[in-house]
């Protein structure tokens, strides 16, 4: 990894909050339910001698604020602002923490990945722990060999409705909090901190007596390091809503609230915590490392389970946790074909998140169209939840973007329940889900129109006269078109395998009308291989020629619950798995599906590539059909985020190698935790 | 007035909420608690034969929200798209409605000037009318003569997190609601109203049937209007804040939620009242109509009132009510100078509020320095309060911008109290406030440094080395400097004389001190007057040579509290009026105190004119001091706002006429009540 110039998202989990960091020139700092990457100015850094020397991360060195109070333009004092460059920044950028060094500053923060454990069954000190929605963050300044004091500061641009912590904590910490919810402190120790706020860097260090001017957009903290002393400085950051923050269908508050009835209680408990969350933070990171994942692949997970982190939200329903993780900028909650994608990472992290999900779907988002079951794309967007039986995306009458994703949402709730229960063995909530099950498996069938090849045919009555679309919703008919579907025809066949796993005790004959439904499905892909390409065309009309990777993907699946052996030569897909195998070297080639650069392009048709969906098929490609993935396909998409997207981290949707960078940083990519 | 393209604030009173409309090209529609002019595209028009026409209240007839999700960018579609033109509209802006009409469409919004009950002696049922953060509008379409049902709309967008009315009226409305705390309605007249949410109109009227697309930004209403019919919707439009609306000293939240649990509930309550509230608003407009003033006065008068409105904050904190005026968008609460000269509107109005101001500050934002009591600036800024005994705006060590107001602002308290009791002859808060009355007056001479002019020579302890400065914070010393300054020796003698009538009858001798500094202040600025000029310097060190027109500013207090016979010839203070009227004629010339087109430029050395102080001196100048006020300065004025800032309605700080126009909505020009 050469470039370390990219914004990161820290954050705790489940607060929909984020602390962005780490792109020269750029802003970052606080975020709580931003469909943005933050853009505040950051400024940490140190006074020495009347000069000002600061990491570079803020768009504006001095304020233009003060412009609107005295009706004057203000001189540009740049000359008194220091940037380090991005050569003198040494970053390390590791799992449970992202650290820069400069001369004599050092600035870290710590976001270990733990478990969260459920709040049905946690004891009250251990959940306050894991949902407290703060960070620890540490600044060291090296002093040593100076025979004089210096000052160095912690400051963000622009706070509004600013509030002295030592106010609010009877001068127990020292900080700022913004009426906006979120506010970073230390422990008091007295006049060698001070709080400030203040138009810019230059009007601060202007006077003689830093103040406390709450009009200006400035605000933060003030630290005197003694001469010839090296000092660490603990800081937390924080983050709070209070009340409501759902409303529509369901209104919730964060879970957090039970136990922190305050920002400044939040700030307090996070200063009682702190060492042990550089603890886990220390963890965290060295368990990645003992991996054997490449530099570029240790980023691409840590970039991914950050801006996962960013988007979720930990819920108290009338007392009942709910856990809803939004889709990145776009604010879309709970969209279930992301769920489908993140149990990779949920199963091992904290399973009971995903009965969560699926029960949530079960009770509230599921509809009957004139197949059957069939579950909602999401439950709302932007802290609003839908009414029940809609979600905020799916509208009727359309042929892409924005029309329903019936059989691909009835199929992602089938895996999630499959692998949920391959994982935990839950037989009360199988027993509660069983006749759900069957519905399931009904739905399924009826959406073959009656057709023997297994695969669907028919499009959800809730379309009008549009089709249904997949995940893929941008892209061209190869993996947009949701009937006939290659793609699609292969989660059908995981689907019928986890029906049939779910339904093998309880009800031996349907379970084999479900084994059936999949041996269909395979013989119906493995037929349409044609000889003369190499490959299966993406719509399985005899028609189509395209190429496309993620036919694929759903392999993953049967991994999942546990019937690998059906895939292994001599099993009962183990055709079907060589016939893939063989799909996938025709178009794993530069020129079809890989770019010249040697990233994945999942559709041959089309420039827009998906990160998740390549980390998922890689993980397939390598560790289930054995077909190795060049390293140079992971140096180009580490590049794709480190450089080419270095503004909005862990954007999903790549145009070849490249993207339009307005905010879409975007939960999915932890399906990076089926590498390690 | 021939320009009627302006930006207007339509805003229910105490809700710091606003519904912004009027400028051709450009957004407007829901603020809340915002430091802006809201910019959302408002479209309101209707769909004929596939065409849409529409008033032209937006920026952007297309939404570039779309490509965030299929990643290619939108064909502009403005093409189908007609807004009227400026001259094609018809605009009847008054007191207390604003009306555009264009082709067959007309919409109105009421909003009728009341005064506002106290809560503390006022039954519930008339506090939840004044309270109801909720306007009336009416959109009018008339169809007749057209074989077609037409249909039209009311949208807005952006809205994030909308819900459906429907959905949470039980089907009693129809309208869109979002979750930053706003929302529009109307009474659900069944399959004739629909409410749809898309991208923009050419999404929406390109789909056979609206949709609710909650992903999409714009959401509202569709009106079917049978064919050969005119038909009017009666609209509301609300706002709501829940929970905790204030930080930092105080938490308050709106005293509307003693009566609103929702914002639901405030549209449907607004819907039984609407009635009302369009009879209340014609009375406001045809009492401003009976009034001698002309159309750029009335037009000042309105645009004043509107702007004032939209910064006022009507509070509960522990069950009292609390009365705040933000300081239009700079957004500081509760500023004393401003509200000194608010007492013209709201003695009229509502002089609880006043009493409630004064009562904020002695209590909570007074303190002492070197010569006794003084009051700050403000109260907070920003939702936040800052600590008690401190504002948000003052530091020490200045000369200029954001230094202490000490003088002025106790001058300040002082005539508000004074105004107040001869307002309301409330004698039990007299007494209550007797010894600070007494506490004023030490204070007062203190600051005279012993000296037997009279006047401020000394400056707060509290400025460090730093100097006082007065209102006019960001002007040369000709009003920016407090000590030896011509206006504020005016607000001096002003002040004294008004704690003269409060200690009269409790104090006889030391209201017989006050007259006698009153006295001496009056022959400082009288002996001041140079012969060789004609006129008075701003400065009384016996050097300066300014000029400038707020010296006569000081006298409206005296009338204000019942004394201008002291002003007459042979009066007490005679010779000060006839001195300050030779003074007036002198510098209200062009090049000196007029601009070239007219208008009033306060200080001849600076181009920075202030509107709210100019009305108060054009009244002091016509109706005390009996000098003529041109109509030519009217039109400037006028035109200043109307023409030259149209964009930020009421901006006060205004150099040669124009301004930057970056959403400085201020609230002091409700001076304007003076001429009426």
């Amino acid at each position: 990894m050469e470039n370390m110039a990219f914004q990161a998202l820290h954050c705790p989990v489940g607060a929909n909050a984020s602390f962005a960091l780490g792109l020269p020139g750029s802003g970052g700092g606080f975020g709580l339910e931003q469909d943005r990457v933050p853009t505040q100015d950051v400024f940490i850094g140190l006074e020495k001698e009347g000069r000002i020397f600061c990491f570079p991360y803020y768009a504006h060195a001095v304020s233009a604020a003060v412009d609107s109070f005295v009706q004057t333009s203000t001189a540009e004092e740049e000359g008194v602002l220091r940037s380090y460059g991005v050569q003198d920044i040494r970053r390390e950028y590791r799992y449970g923490s992202d650290t820069f060094e400069a001369g004599p500053l050092r600035f870290s923060i710590a976001t270990p990945v733990r478990p969260l454990p459920d709040p049905a069954v946690t004891p009250a000190d251990r959940m306050e722990e894991a949902v407290c929605p703060a960070l620890a963050a540490r600044l060291t300044v090296d002093n040593r060999g100076n025979p004089q004091p210096v000052r160095a500061f912690f400051m963000v641009s622009p706070m509004k409705g600013m509030t002295r912590l030592s106010d609010a904590t009877a001068g127990q910490m020292k900080g700022m909090c913004s009426k906006d919810g979120y506010g970073f402190g230390v422990r008091n120790e007295g006049d060698s901190l001070l709080e400030a706020a203040d138009f810019d860097l230059p009007a601060l260090f202007g006077r003689r007596h830093p103040v406390m001017l709450t009009i200006a957009p400035m605000g933060g903290l003030l630290f005197t390091v003694p001469a010839d002393t090296q000092k660490t400085f603990e800081l937390v950051l924080g983050w709070y809503r209070a009340g409501a923050a759902t409303g529509g269908e369901m209104r919730c508050t964060y879970l957090y609230t039970r136990y922190f009835p305050s920002l400044e209680a939040v700030l307090r408990y996070g200063l009682t915590r702190s060492r042990d969350w550089w603890e886990a933070a220390e963890e965290s990171s060295r368990l990645l490392e003992r991996s054997a994942l490449s530099p570029e692949r240790r980023f691409l997970v840590t970039h991914s389970v950050r801006a996962y982190a960013a988007s979720t939200m930990l819920l108290d329903h009338g007392g009942d946790p709910l856990w809803v993780v939004n889709e990145g900028s776009y604010m879309m909650m709970g969209t279930l074909d992301l769920s489908v994608d993140h149990c990779f990472f949920e199963l091992r992290q904290n399973p009971w998140v995903v009965k969560n999900q699926l029960e949530l779907f079960a009770d509230r988002y599921s509809y009957y169209d004139q197949c059957g079951i069939a579950f909602c794309h999401d439950c709302g967007t932007h802290q609003v939840f839908t009414p029940a039986g809609n979600s905020s995306y799916e509208i009727p009458n359309l042929r892409g973007c924005f029309s329903y994703m019936s059989q691909e949402q009835l199929c992602n709730w089938i895996l999630m329940a499959g692998m949920y229960m391959e994982r935990t063995k839950d037989a009360a909530w199988h027993a509660r889900r069983l006749s759900l099950f069957r519905d399931c498996l009904h739905s399924m069938t009826a959406r073959t129109g009656g057709r023997p090849d297994g695969i669907q045919h028919v499009d959800s009555s809730r379309c009008g006269d549009g089709w249904e679309i997949t995940t893929y919703d941008s892209l061209d008919p190869s993996l947009g078109q949701s009937r006939e579907n290659l793609y699609i025809a292969m989660k059908c066949w995981a689907a019928y395998l986890c029906l049939e796993k779910l339904l093998r005790d309880a009800d031996p004959e349907e379970a084999g009308q479900a084994l059936a439904c999949a041996q269909r499905c395979a013989r119906t892909v493995v037929s349409s291989f044609r000889e003369d390409g190499g490959y299966i065309p993406a719509i399985l009309d005899g028609k189509d020629r395209s190429a496309i990777i993620p036919a694929i993907e759903p392999l993953v699946y049967a991994v999942w619950i546990g019937e690998r052996a059906l895939l292994e030569p001599g099993g009962m897909f183990g055709e079907l798995a060589r016939t893939l195998r063989r799909h996938l070297e025709t178009v794993l080639v530069k020129g079809v599906c890989l770019f010249p650069d040697g990233g994945f392009r999942l559709s041959a048709n089309n420039t827009n590539s998906w990160m998740s969906k390549i980390f998922l098929c890689q993980y397939v490609a390598q560790e289930i059909l054995g077909v190795p993935v060049s390293e140079e396909a992971d140096r180009a998409h580490a590049a794709w985020w480190a450089v080419n997207t270095a503004s909005c981290p862990a954007i999903d949707q790549i145009l070849a190698g490249r993207s339009a960078e307005t905010g879409f940083h975007y939960p999915r990519g932890v399906t990076t935790a089926l590498w390690w």
